[in-house]
């Protein structure tokens, strides 16, 4: 089996054009078949800000209004993905820009309303691998920011870390799945405060005592479920810790496997 | 040779809600392979303005600042361009939205500093085909905004008509291309006030005659011009005229040959 990685970057890269550019000069180097998935940073919100639109959050999730979906469209879609792309083609990285529109590669439906309406919010239904394989096969990258639709026309704002572990679950059938979280940290700490303290490897059992230590951060807890989601589905292995993991032998992250 | 068509919508078009739903009703019942390429419309004017963005013309072209390239890459590449998608996916038309950056399908250079500096306007240097030609044999629609790139991280502005008509020019060793310049009116005419005096046919001794007569418009000169310059480069025909003519046969418009 073929091994396809598939990496997501944050904020804390996204918000920084130095931290970006270098990132994609070693994102670039990447040997074998990739793709990245890109989060939207501050600038949404910056430009919201800007245009007057209120922002709502509800228990940490954005609600997600018709002029905020058309912001995030236009960010995320237009401006961060497009300057990624021009970049690694500056990096002789040949890549194509994706929301899960383009080529139908992610469908969506609009999260029903409950207590909450999250306006237009989407939780995944299907990920169509075929074109994206395509894509790989001719030494294309994959490059995907936090939208898909719902395949009747409507577009639909989604997590970017969902994004990628669905991607990873879609193609693990296939590939040899590995899902690349970069964050600000090194990984899940045993001490918050000690950066060093990194748990190198967790497995289902050693996760249930960690748990049952109290050590996981709450921060944690949501990652580090998405994580176990996706190993469940046959991802490979899921690597959470700063984007140094990717190409800095001596950098120190936390590798999640099913044993 | 296979046939290939490459159309091109303008404002009249994408400024318009409806008109834009039923052009994409008809072009996804368009057989055989075809690529899409849209203008901006006056989005990018109102939201230049909302942010307050001076918008400079000279010589009726848009001087683009870094913000303008800004405005422009998110409205063009991402709110214009993701919706269209989405729309196309609903009526079973599975497409990739494109800037020339993608793929590294057009290449273009910084338009150079004479009397004018135009900013970041870009005029094409190459056409890389091949990628759009995979997905082109995968059924796939490729759908093109008015950006390209400079192959060095720099996104550029290059307008839509000669997008569409490098696109065609690139396809014209391969496929049997055909040009259609979709716009306001029907077409070239002998008499502006009547719609129904459309030249059907212009071939490179028929139009010295009208230019020899002063017949045309001169509105219409550039885009003539630029109709030429696609059939001297082996561009099969030009079609000018109401979008109808792509799907309504009794729809008049004007056909551009070489003879």
């Amino acid at each position: 089996m073929r091994t396809l990685k598939v990496i997501k970057i944050g904020g804390n890269i996204i918000d920084d054009a130095t931290s970006l550019e270098n990132f994609l000069v070693e994102f670039s180097k990447i040997e074998g078949p990739k793709i990245l998935v890109h989060g939207g940073g501050k600038l949404a919100t910056k430009l919201a800000e800007k245009r007057q639109v209120k922002v709502q959050v509800i228990e940490g999730r954005r609600i997600t209004n018709a002029e905020t979906l058309d912001i995030i469209t236009m960010v995320y879609a237009g401006k961060i993905n497009k300057n990624i792309i021009a970049e690694l083609q500056k990096n002789n990285c040949n890549a194509i820009g994706f929301t899960g529109a383009d080529g139908n590669t992610i469908v969506a439906e609009k999260r029903p309303i409950k207590e909450i309406d999250y306006g237009f919010a989407g939780d995944v239904v299907s990920v169509n691998i075929e074109v994206l394989e395509t894509l790989l096969n001719n030494h294309i990258t994959p490059v995907f920011c936090a939208i898909t639709h719902d395949g009747n026309g409507q577009l639909l704002n989604t997590n970017a870390d969902t994004i990628a572990s669905e991607l990873a679950i879609g193609f693990a059938k296939k590939y040899a799945t590995e899902l690349y979280y970069c964050f600000e940290k090194n990984g899940v700490l045993l001490d918050v405060n000690d950066t060093n303290s990194v748990v190198e490897n967790i497995n289902q059992e050693t996760y249930q005592e960690l748990l049952n230590n109290n050590v996981i951060a709450d921060g944690m807890l949501p990652k580090l479920n998405n994580c176990f989601h996706a190993i469940n589905q046959k991802v490979h292995k899921v690597c959470i810790g700063k984007s140094a993991m990717l190409y800095n032998q001596n950098s120190k992250f936390t590798t999640i496997q099913a044993s």
